[in-house]
């Protein structure tokens, strides 16, 4: 068995090849890009499976053990002498459709460089160590995200996800069995899966470490948020024989639905609300619209004040439909997650073995490690992020940054694995 | 030389094939039927072109003869003994895409009836009497709308209109293109055209003479509109992460520009308001909108107040873009039209000959009649259409009433092509 003396004397750190990494990330971002040179791959698409059969071959060079699930979730396994749960460390690699390179995809580059130096090192782990991609973080084809790790950790059945379609009518079940398709050859394992630990690293997507000139930011938890889809159905008719007295027009219902939504979410100065997706049928200029359809997105750290949103939104909804009918759904509903003491303690440790400054940040943006906190130890490590842009082909962050992380994780996973 | 005394003995309105009217409009809601019993067929479009051939066959059938023109416009033409600018009657035969099966069909299927009437009637009318299927009344597939018509009227000219685009970006061009290769033994005529006169039958889209139970409606004018496209650019950016101060939502912007500008149109309390067509990009639910396109639509039929607010938009829409920048296009500005005082008399006395109620009446709505009545005496004659209700599937006029339209406009053409 290795003994810790034996870690600390191994280095994982020390070996991990950031040339490779890079250039890795260079490659990632050609699968999906965009001419602005940002990248545009949704989950379980054909520029997500291209990115997969990357991830496939340099973990098998690297000796790593590729196995999928019914979701398409990826994992590249080193094993372990014992037979325990595993560690799990990665994030996702789909993207918005006006998304950055860095968004996900550091995690689980970063995560493989680990694990390659945890090999290289020549460190034999008790457990198993898994680099795993989770399917569909994003929710951006389909809605809500984070499907991949919260039917891994059982939050979710995978009979509740595969009929979920996206705007073209294609199910995750259609989706997802295209990806299997075509890696044929990675083995499937059932879901939900086994988990010791997990820790993801990942971009800020906000300004905190970047205004502190402090490269790491050892995550102290996630925001709640609420997420919701509202149609609002009125009648199309002409736009210029209509009296205002007779329309039933569900844009302006909704324009007033919206307004009233964002004065409620103004109770608490940092309440963010956004509401990213809007449609109207039949989206004629000379038509007044029949039907709007849009999304809600409220985060709120205080799970009080996320809990009064809940009660008030759809309330004060039907309240401005004037002449409109509405139908509210709520898809998502998570409260704050506060990540595991002792898993933020050493990786913080890590960070000090590597002379790194680190700090405590909480995270505004949701993560697949908050579906693992509900099972197991998790925590996160953030990088900086340039202007805290994220979602945005001008995301950036540093290559040393990068790197630096990748070596966090690899004393941080080789600690874990023993354990 | 037919004379008037021959023209009363040769009862025009008497050989309209009411059967066979009825039976063609049937036969042309099939072009681009709905599932919903509505229609759906854009200008220059596939479901148009195949109506375009039921017409051009119709015709020839009847001995007329088609002509187009370098923007698809569609006329068949019963030639006059004499060389002279021709009586042109008819509408349009696109549509809305939810729309109904009246609108703009019952004018060129009654024009039709009309046209073949006197020819059955045994008349030789000394001017060509033409019925004409203008191109892109609706602005659906390409905006502005009734482009045929003022193309023909010489208010446009081809070259300004040949590089308007759809959403997916062909242009009228091409479009026109395709239409005409389809129809390719149709010959083609210069634009500007010649016009002696202009007769529209068309459906109220109002319910005046539904209140009224009157059958017909002679149109005194059409209100005024004006026409905008907006753009709004904001930032794309993290919904979970980037503060309310930090955005540039350009969502958010757009809604509280409408909501001023409908404030705006409020002054006069008949101004009619519609943002019809509403799109944000990336239009994802967790990505704060960085762009934000719609259309404002106002129509009023007071001109001094239409004037006051083409000053007032583009300045309102500016004041409220906040962190966003605006970009303001007006595509449109159509003053109020006045019809002609002796063709509607024309239209009044068809009508007493028939013994059928007629009422004057004045359109909300915009028509082609808009662009003739600028260089020739124009008319339009309105039928009730059921509760008021056009552009939507449900839209319903009675046979009796397109019928009886026919037979108005049979003996008003004879007189007008023996003018």
């Amino acid at each position: 068995m290795t003994t810790a003396t034996a870690l600390a004397t191994a280095d994982p750190a020390g070996h991990v090849d950031a040339g490779r990494l890079l250039a890795r990330l260079d490659a990632l971002a050609r699968h999906g890009a965009r001419a602005d040179g940002g990248v545009d791959r949704p989950a379980l698409g054909a520029a997500e499976i291209a990115a997969r059969a990357d991830l496939v071959a340099w973990g098998r060079a690297s000796g790593l053990t590729p196995y999928t699930d019914g979701l398409a979730n990826l994992f590249l396994r080193l094993p372990g002498f014992a037979d325990a749960a595993p560690v799990l460390v990665g994030s996702h690699i789909d993207s918005q459709p006006t998304g950055g390179r860095f968004d996900g995809t550091v995690g689980v580059l970063a995560a493989l460089a680990a694990v390659e130096a945890i090999r290289a090192a020549g460190i034999r782990p008790k457990r198993p160590i898994e680099v795993v991609a989770w399917m569909n973080e994003e929710a951006c084809r389909f809605a809500p995200g984070m499907m991949g790790s919260e039917a891994y950790a059982g939050l979710k059945t995978v009979d509740q996800i595969l009929p979920i379609k996206d705007a073209a009518g294609t199910t995750v079940g259609e989706a997802a069995a295209a990806v299997l398709a075509a890696d044929r050859d990675v083995p499937l394992r059932p879901l939900p899966g086994r988990a010791h630990a997990f820790v993801e690293a990942h971009i800020e997507q906000g300004t905190v470490l970047e205004a502190a000139g402090v490269p790491l930011g050892i995550v102290t938890g996630i925001q709640g948020t609420r997420r919701y889809r509202i149609r609002v159905t009125g009648e199309a008719a002409h736009a210029g024989t209509t009296a205002r007295s007779d329309r039933r027009d569900a844009l302006m219902a909704a324009m007033r639905m919206i307004a009233a939504v964002e004065d409620l979410t103004r109770e608490a100065a940092d309440t963010l609300f956004t509401v990213g997706l809007f449609e109207v049928k039949p989206n004629a200029p000379s038509v007044i619209p029949a039907e709007a359809f849009f999304s809600i997105d409220v985060r709120q750290a205080d799970d009080a004040v996320l809990d009064r949103l809940g009660t008030a939104i759809p309330e004060t909804l039907a309240a401005h439909a004037g002449p409109c009918s509405v139908d509210v759904r709520e898809i998502a509903h998570a409260p704050s997650v506060a990540f595991d003491e002792g898993l933020r303690c050493t990786l913080s440790k890590a960070a000090a073995a590597l002379g790194a400054p680190a700090m405590d940040v909480f995270s505004a943006a949701g993560h697949d490690a908050r579906s693992l906190a509900r099972v197991c130890p998790t925590a996160m490590l953030f990088i900086p992020c340039r202007g805290g842009v994220s979602h945005h082909p001008s995301e950036h962050a540093e290559a040393e940054h990068i790197v630096l992380a990748a070596r966090v994780l690899a004393t941080t996973l080789a600690r874990l694995a023993d354990g």
